[in-house]
């Protein structure tokens, strides 16, 4: 056991690092956000070519600054968690370490190509972003309803993609390789571009029964589009009504009587309007 | 009348390969879904142009194991079916007989023309994916859905299409065949290919009068495509409504209990589960 | 007044032309909806270079034949509405007259720019395809819920239209005309094809800050788009919910009473359930 | 103070520049709706190229005359209004004020570049236009089912943001700078385009893991766009109802008469209208 001073310590920075109800803790957040989006930024700034050249240097020192800082803060959270390893091994814990360890990486492997891979993992950093959405009541709205209408949206775009295969290979029987269907693959490929409405235009049917097919698709997806929508509104409407509703029965604590409700549905008490 | 163990296998085979209520039908199910994926992406695969010169005796023996596999399983089902000519003739019959018929065409028609035909009823073999569905509760709640939506959708479709004759024929007027508007049934095409939002790009309005009245299909295009989705969306939420409220309270007879109610919210009678 | 005899003619002709309880009527609705979509068809195809070079007088003739046919139907319209001059006047005589028109006008007005002209006016023969949603319920469903949002959507594409001169003309400064943005109302038809998630690709920002505004463009729109859909859904909700309750006051002749109502809201009077 | 005439003539050019009840304040809005059209119509024409050549006189002296007009009109509002300073630091007096300002500004700074940037003010002066939605209920029905849906959108388009840089990323890896992914930035716009479903094609994925990856972000943004539409339509739907069925019965205190009602619906008391 540690001495009590110790123990306040290790509280506080808990406290200030992974809550956000004190005004620390919540200074603390906001400057890590901004250091957050700062080192994004400074990632995808390094890829445009004519910065790469001219300022190198500053971007390396950037990032190695974003990184000793990502470092101690994930050193802190490890010391002042009361269960190290639950955080260590939790989604933000994994983000937190992925977020640091690339920078470590680029030092150990030399090379181009691995310094390649090494960028897209460091871009994973901006998974702490997440961590505000956990502060918003809206989002666990958001994410209940979606979460409820998975299972219908998955039924829905199991249908859709085997709609898309069979499309796609007419299509890449009907156009063939000279309008670029090359390959059943690529007309599935195209059939997904149409159907979304995404419309790329760099494969496109030139026969006229290719046209016809393809009108065919398009206003297909445009009566399917509305499919994924009805699904959300409802779910939405659903878990909106749960929430004006979150009165608890005196009686036996049961949530989520509907508006009107005089008695409990669960165990039949009489509820205060 | 066959004997009693002859008939037991029969009923043993019956209730492995139509049903799925029971361990042995499941990982019957769970293997044909997967050979039935595997046989597609081989007949995909096949198309790629540079896979199709290396791989192609690989592709051959693949395509017969899958055909020779299902061919057992297709008169597995009509021996073990009580009524054979019914299932041969049902949807699923029919898929499963074209999904193995187009390989045992291809060795009497040779030709190169032919297969190609061949290749895009070999697909059809993806149907068998849509028997999954069957034991998915949530697709029949879309299909019904979309069944109560269809007269809705199709009178509105009917009104689109009338709108996209008549814009088509005014943009092949306006534009003529310099920007790429050669005939009417092509503006017609160019029209749905915009007013679905897709817009590929490869035909597009150059003239300022064909800009403006672009303008103007996509502007009606985008408050349009709000019908259909408002349409299902209702449509949804009264099928969702119906799952939920049948329920009536034997004492004052409100509807509308919530699915784990067990006491009308109403009056707080007791209610039957 | 007429005789009887020719009064009796005239009414039977009006039960079949204006009608479509009878079984003459509705078979006489089908053959004159074969013929305008075959009429329709002819147009779309004579527009097609290489059909119109060898089938001219293929098309000549069949455009003839569905003239005269239309002319003599328009004519015993005339003569069997008991009101022809309100007939002639009405949305659907000015359609009719405007479907034979055309063929007539060519007859005088020879020349390829003025026939050019003729073509779209002959197209709107295919108003009478409307003819049909008349009889469908649906169809006045779908137009009351657009008609009762119609403001709302005004409203909000007024709003959206000042957004799109906005950015057209920002677009404009910083793309300038090396990126295909040659002048403000060439900007305002790509923040159009943009905004509505067309994206034909004909002119795209080339600029970083460019991108920056098309990007924030596409995600307003996406989130825009959302508005024109709720409206209708909510409205479509609405009316549907009016439908269901066609019930009738017996005191007062009151409709429009919601599902659960006991009492008519004009009167006072106790319905029957 | 002022002698009583004077006050006279400030409270009744105030009826007419800021009320729209009377006729005279209704003649004049029109008048100032045509005029802010026009201006905004030469200040679009001005800019095409060919237009510009030849009418730049007829241009010039139509902006000043635009411009004087609503100088005039702007001091009558300052003069007419009680609270002057508050006018003009409101969101239509800042509007009004940089309506006039570019013209004005464009005499001291002369040069090509300066007045490219004072073109884009200029177009500003539409802002006007937002008056009129003012006087329109719809409106604010609709801005504030938007302003309730806005936490809800926002913390959406965070999430979707999130998705984009990672996506964004990811195809810069995959694809590279050959197929047009020439840094990150770029590819985030890429990613953007597509997701939003708008799809310009000026850069599309060519290797195959790009094609399976961007696949994988339109079906996404497929079932993604259902969300902000799902929000919007619940959030509409909740304030039409709040206009509908704020009533209470006095006798039974049910709620949800319609606008019409005279009875309650539920136990036939009379309404209060």
């Amino acid at each position: 056991m540690t001495s009590p001073p110790d123990k306040t310590l290790r509280q506080k920075l808990y406290i200030i690092l992974f809550e956000a109800e004190t005004v620390k803790g919540k200074v603390f957040d906001v400057i890590l956000l901004v250091l957050i989006l700062a080192s994004v930024l400074v990632v995808c700034l390094e890829s445009v070519p004519e910065l790469h050249v001219r300022y190198l240097p500053l971007f390396r020192l950037l990032e190695w600054a974003f990184t000793v800082i990502f470092t101690i803060e994930y050193f802190l959270r490890i010391y002042s968690t009361p269960r190290p390893l639950k955080y260590v091994f939790s989604f933000f814990g994994l983000v937190d370490l992925m977020s640091i360890f690339p920078t470590y990486l680029s030092l150990v492997l030399v090379g181009s190509q691995y310094l390649l891979v090494v960028r897209v993992l460091r871009l994973l950093r901006i998974g702490r972003i997440f961590k505000l959405t956990r502060f918003i009541n809206e989002g666990q709205v958001l994410s209940r309803a979606m979460r409820a209408s998975a299972t219908k949206i998955l039924v829905f775009l199991g249908v859709v993609l085997t709609v898309v295969v069979i499309v796609g290979s007419l299509m890449y029987i009907i156009e063939g390789a000279e309008s670029g269907f090359t390959s059943i693959p690529v007309s599935i490929y195209w059939t997904i571009v149409t159907l979304t409405t995404v419309g790329y235009g760099d494969i496109a049917p030139v026969t006229p029964l290719g046209q016809v097919l393809a009108s065919f698709v398009m206003v297909m997806g445009y009566g399917i589009i509305a499919v994924p929508t009805g699904i959300v509104s409802v779910e939405l409407a659903r878990s909106d009504k749960k929430i004006a509703t979150t009165r608890t029965c005196p009686n036996c604590h049961q949530e989520g009587h509907i508006t009107d409700a005089n008695y409990c549905y669960n165990c039949g008490y009489k509820l205060q309007q």
